[in-house]
């Protein structure tokens, strides 16, 4: 079994750590992690420690590191600028495309998305956005967390490909760029046809999954892990 | 856009056809469909005829077929041994994996399963998969629907692959075999080590997704999309 992944702002220089707030009191509290027993310390920047428990007090535990490691930033980079869905398929997707290995998630005020991120809104969905992010990476303990971006317009994406269903082209034999590769996924009812033929006067290829229409939740995560097979990333 | 598919028990022979019962419902009254208006019937198991709407009424649609289409079944069938999930999380499994094309998918007691299918509740989780198989299928308009198996035990399956996060060998670079694949997805807690030996036993291979924990839930979704995606199917 994996080891619980605990998320630290910055990994403790010496051999000895006090895990304290919402991070201790999850450890100590909800998952009662015990003396000898042992975890990992993440700085969700590559920085990973392996720990053993020293001492429990109320929400706080106290650990010695015993193994340092630094996993290299994935590259090339996976980005997903991610249609404005409703509700609660926003979280599934965040979640998901997460767990899969998304380096970064744009959200993308879509013609056709329902959801507006307006005012006081935007900022309250990007927390959580971003809250979903930093969680779904701590289960999936992942060495680097995902950054989820500010809101952005059409005219703010420059991306390589853009999932729609009517292209000819398949994502999964479509020629790869060597660099970063910036992926569009339409919110709910898909990608208005002006907004694709934006981007691809911008030098984005319309690309196709399999031949069933996916959710915006799920096609994410099938384009992201069709790339991390063909990028030798998985 | 794509049509909206409604299912039939089998499509009519002659030219014209009242939808009617549950599915009729839905076309009338849900999604209003009008006069001249353009829709799909399929039967699940390959045959689609696109119809126009010539008559309305309460809760039912008169239809003329217009164009009668077979897709063939999808060979090598994608089978997914699926550990039974907590809660909703198993409904989330189903949905997408249907989504992204599964041809069966089959509910195993894994040991480390927490909820138990026994009596009642087993009869009635199954007819609740396959109402949410179904349902994902003509969202994502999929000409063949899924099977959904009766629930078994570790005995009863013979896999190709066992997803399990410490295998050596990637999903995404294993050899495939030329026929069916069957892969099995653990719980929650994840698959049991005695259950992977008794897998591996009968000649399933142990392979990993990516570096990271995936959900069961996800796990499901990306290993058909890189299966999908290696078979040429997408």
């Amino acid at each position: 079994m994996s080891l619980a992944l605990f998320w630290v702002e910055e990994l403790p220089v010496g051999d000895r750590f006090t895990l304290d707030g919402p991070e201790g009191r999850h450890a100590a509290d909800v998952q009662r992690l015990r003396v000898g027993e042992r975890l990992l310390l993440g700085d969700g920047a590559g920085a990973t420690a392996e720990c053993v428990v020293v001492d429990v007090a109320k929400s706080a535990l106290g650990v010695r590191v015993e193994e340092r490691f630094f996993t290299e930033a994935p590259a090339p980079r996976l980005v997903v600028v991610q249609g404005l869905p409703k509700g609660d398929r926003a979280e599934l997707a965040v979640q998901a495309m997460t767990e899969v290995g998304v380096d970064e998630i744009v959200p993308w005020q879509a013609s056709r998305s329902i959801t507006h991120w307006k005012g006081e809104r935007a900022a309250k969905s990007l927390e959580k956005w971003r809250s979903v992010a930093r969680e779904a990476a701590k289960q999936s303990r992942r060495a680097w967390f995902p950054t989820v971006s500010e809101l952005r317009g059409t005219a703010g994406v420059t991306p390589t490909f853009v999932l729609h269903e009517e292209a000819d082209i398949a994502l999964s034999t479509v020629p790869l760029p060597a660099g970063d590769i910036t992926l569009v996924v339409g919110p709910e009812g898909g990608i208005d046809s002006n907004e694709v033929l934006d981007f691809a006067d911008r030098g984005a290829i319309p690309v196709r999954l399999g031949p069933n229409v996916l959710r915006t939740s799920t096609a994410g995560v099938a384009a992201l892990s069709v790339l991390s097979a063909r990028l030798g990333r998985w």
